[in-house]
Formats: structure tokens, C-alpha cells, sequence
């Protein structure tokens, strides 16, 4: 990480949320707050709600209104950022971009061209070679981010731990391809394997197969694996778990969810862990 | 492969054909016949057509009568048996299985604990043990399975062709967990990986993704790829494409079919090229 060419350094300085859609970034925001920082809020249009943040100080920015958010940025003595929440794939005719945000495209155009890991990339790239410190969520605010052992009342059996072992050698071995954050196990099989759809579409889909008939998950068995990919950025694309996760977990019949410790986030653990419980799941840091 | 210990040696005696569902068993049967084998049909029930296989000799059996379909196949000192068709995983409840039958379930019990695989590889041992020799398509209708090249007037562009053999290597890097018989491979990253969903949800996951926005396919991007899994018994278990899945591609807005050559079942490949064209794409055997 660079060092803050526009800013005090250190962690106490003003710090940017550059926020997209989701819980997180409000949660992250409402964390930065109470550790004393002053919190400047980039919300995304058609991802970050604005309301979510409260009274926090805030501005929306269309994706192509770069140049706007680097000038504000600067304005405002901003050294530090983070990039959180989620945000759809954009199209390059949707981005509108503003004079001042078309001399960075060619940068993006080229990050475009290769998976999410390699865009994500060409984004950090961009913002520290603009000077900026991109920080990540376990910086700001390491509650949020998944501890070693069981968030709730429930743990995995000694079977069910092979199968999570299994599940997170699965990841390892997609991980190469830019692909494999999630997958699901059951009935001694792995029976999904999460790519462009996303982890709630991919439980659905488990859901369904169970529905009709085409897959039994015994109690007890069936388990969703998380995990970053090798070389995946923490500090920007950490994988979430969150309380939709576990109701469609729940609702395919899996017994818990096994998330790597440290390296996916969960946000209020606590919350999340009583949420665990009443869904009869466990959840699972695995160091 | 053990010698039929039952019927005449060599590949003229009389075949019996076990038919799960699909284009194919009556394919097969047509193929046989055609080269002057008398072929026994035993229809599965609830998953074969009976119908589809013309004036056949043909029996219907439950899963349950195995012991019934033992005893006629002696009856008929028939040595050489293949196992063709799609199946829907049965419950042990839905088996109904005869007396004759209960002696075998054992076997079974123990080969239902592992993946698809290990299933399979029970269901071949327990003909083999019983003295039948288990052939596969490949030795009855070579015509059947994929070649090497294309299958109508399309072929894969360079480019294609380096994203075509990423797909083969990720399906080779997912198949120690018994998984990964195919993938969708579009704007330059993995988009599906198939589990037990299958390929036709699998594609239709992909055509929902697209048409909700979530994904973008360019002109002349995107693939299926197929490959047989390692170690999988390409006798009782090699993937297959036909009309249905070339539908499905077009749909999703693929522009091929990419297919391990020798390794996965086409049926009529000539109809399939004529078909391919008829949709835009390729389907290629890759060797």
C-alpha cells in the first residue's frame, strides 16, 4: 500500500466509504464512526442506498463521475478510502462518463478485460496511483470479518468437518480459474459449485434440486463452503456471508455454513450468530 | 472386462440393451440391431420410453427387479449387456425391490455412500461379479460419440480455441471431487460450473443471467465445454450432448459446443452438425 499523497497519514485522518449496495457498507461506515474518524460517504448510484447511512456525511456519484469523486476527494483532504458493497457488472454505455472520468478509461477498458480478480485489481491500482491508501474492511473494522471457531451455538460434526475440508480443497483447486468463492456439499457429493450467479442464486438453485426430488440432503449433512480465491484482494473483495445467506441456506436444507477465519466477512458476527442459531445452522470460521 | 460366462464369447451374441431415458437408448438399440446383433431391451421403468424402441424385444423392469432382470437375461444366455440412458437418482424407498432382489442391496448400500462415480463403478462390478461383460456405446456404435473436428460447417476461432482449453483444464482441475462434467466459459472468465443441476440448468442458469443483465456475452464468444470426468467408466457413464443442449447454448447466446473427441456421446452426428448450423454455432471434438 502507498502512502496518502493528499492526506495526513495514519489511520485517524478523514476516511472515504466508496459504498455499494448491501449492509456492509452502512455497518462499516457506523464502525469508523465509532472508532472516531471522520467518515466521508461516495455512495454508488443504482447500488449504495443513501438513507442506510443515516446523518452520516454523504454524496452520490454515478460510476462515471470519477473525475468528481477525486476532485471532492482531494477537496477534502482524503487519503484514505474503501471500497465496499456490491455492484453490478456495469456496461461501459451505462457509465455516462462525465470530461473529467474520460482520460481514466483507457486504465479501466483495460482492466475490463480479464475476470473480476483482474478488474478488482486495475481499481486498487487506479486509486493508489491517484495516491491514495486503499485500506480494507479488516483495517477499519476487524469485528466485521469472520473469527476461527462457531458464531453461534451450533459447530460442524467430525464428519461434517472432512466434508468442509473437502469443500474448501474444491475452492482451492477453482481458484486458478478466477472463479469458485462458494460451492455446496451434501449427501457426500458436491452439488454446486457458485460462479457468475452468485452465492444466494446458487443456494436457490440447491433449494430447488431438493424440491424436486433430484436431491436429498439428510439432517445434518450439506454444508456451504466459503472462501477467497488465491490472490483475491481482502482489502476489496472480501466474500460476505449475511442474514440472506443464511435464510436460503436454511431454506436448501444445509445443516451450517463453513467460512474461511479472517478472510470473510460477516458483519454484526454476534447478530449473525443468534440469526445461526434460530435457523437451527451452524456457522463456522475455519483457520 | 471379465468374458460373459452365460452367453457365447465375442461381440455377435445377443446384447442386452438397459435403458434409462433419453434419445439414446433407442439410438443404440437401431445402431445394434442395424449390425446384425439381436438386441434385448430392458426398459427402466419410469425412465425409458418403451415406445421409442419401435418393434424391439423389449421387457420393462422396475429398479426393484433386478432379480427379475438377472433371471431373464440368463434365460436368454445373454452375455454382453450395455447401460445407456439417463436416470433419475432413485430413493431406496422408490426401489420397491422384489424378494430376488433384496440379496443384492448390499452391494448397492455400500456403492450409494460415494459420489456418482462410485455408484456407478458398483453397478458395473455387480454385472461383471454376476459374469456379464459391460460394454459401452463406443464399442456397439462408434458412430455414436464425438469426433475429432467439427460436427457441422462452424469451428472455433483461435481465440476461442485458448479459451476452449481453459475450460478443459478446469474441468480436469475439478475432477478429483468427482464434479465438473462441464462449464460455460463467455467474456473472458468461467460463468457456470455444473454440479448435479446438470448441463441443461446449468445453460439455462447462463440464459437467465444474460437476460437479466447480469452477464454479457459478445458475438462470438462464449462456450459449453464437456469432458468426461478422470477415471470416469466411459462405458456406463459418458456425458452427452444433443438437440436439447445445442438449443440451450444458442439460447444462453453461446456460440459452441466444445466436446472431448472419442469421449462423449453425440447420438446422430451428422443431425447434430446439421442442427449446429442451423443454430450458428460449433460443436468441436477436441482431441
Amino acid at each position: 500500500m502507498s502512502e496518502g499523497a493528499h492526506a495526513p497519514a495514519g489511520r485517524t485522518g478523514p476516511l472515504a466509504i466508496i459504498a455499494g449496495g448491501g449492509d456492509y457498507p452502512p455497518l462499516l461506515a457506523g464502525a469508523a464512526a465509532a472508532r472516531g474518524r471522520h467518515v466521508f460517504v461516495a455512495a454508488l448510484e443504482g447500488a449504495a442506498d443513501p438513507a442506510a447511512f443515516g446523518d452520516c456525511d454523504l454524496r452520490s456519484f454515478r460510476l462515471g463521475q470519477l473525475g468528481s469523486l477525486l476532485k471532492e476527494l482531494k477537496a477534502r483532504a482524503i487519503g484514505d478510502l474503501v471500497l465496499i458493497g456490491s455492484l453490478p457488472r456495469p456496461s461501459f454505455g451505462a457509465l455516462r462518463p462525465e470530461a473529467s472520468t474520460l482520460r481514466h478509461l483507457p486504465h479501466f477498458a483495460r482492466a475490463f478485460k480479464g475476470g473480476d480478480d483482474h478488474l478488482l485489481r486495475g481499481v486498487v491500482q487506479f486509486f493508489e496511483g491517484q495516491g491514495f491508501r486503499v485500506l480494507g474492511p479488516a483495517d477499519i473494522a476487524p469485528a466485521m470479518v469472520s473469527p476461527s471457531g462457531a458464531l453461534g451455538a451450533r459447530s460442524p460434526t467430525a464428519a461434517m468437518r472432512e466434508t468442509i475440508a473437502t469443500g474448501f480443497s474444491l475452492l482451492a483447486a477453482l481458484s486458478p480459474f478466477d472463479v469458485g468463492q462458494g460451492a455446496v456439499l451434501a449427501d457426500h457429493r458436491v452439488v454446486a459449485v457458485e460462479a457468475a450467479e452468485g452465492t444466494d442464486a446458487m443456494l436457490l438453485r440447491v433449494a430447488e434440486l431438493v424440491a424436486a426430488g433430484r436431491l436429498r440432503i439428510a439432517n445434518g449433512d450439506g454444508v456451504l463452503v466459503k472462501a477467497p480465491k488465491h490472490g483475491q484482494d481482502l482489502r476489496v473483495d472480501m466474500p460476505a456471508i449475511g442474514p440472506r445467506t443464511l435464510a436460503h441456506a436454511a431454506e436448501a436444507g444445509l445443516s451450517g455454513v463453513a467460512v474461511r477465519a479472517g478472510c470473510v466477512l460477516v458483519g454484526d458476527g454476534r447478530g449473525l450468530g443468534r440469526l445461526a442459531d434460530a435457523h437451527g445452522l451452524f456457522v463456522e470460521g475455519v483457520p
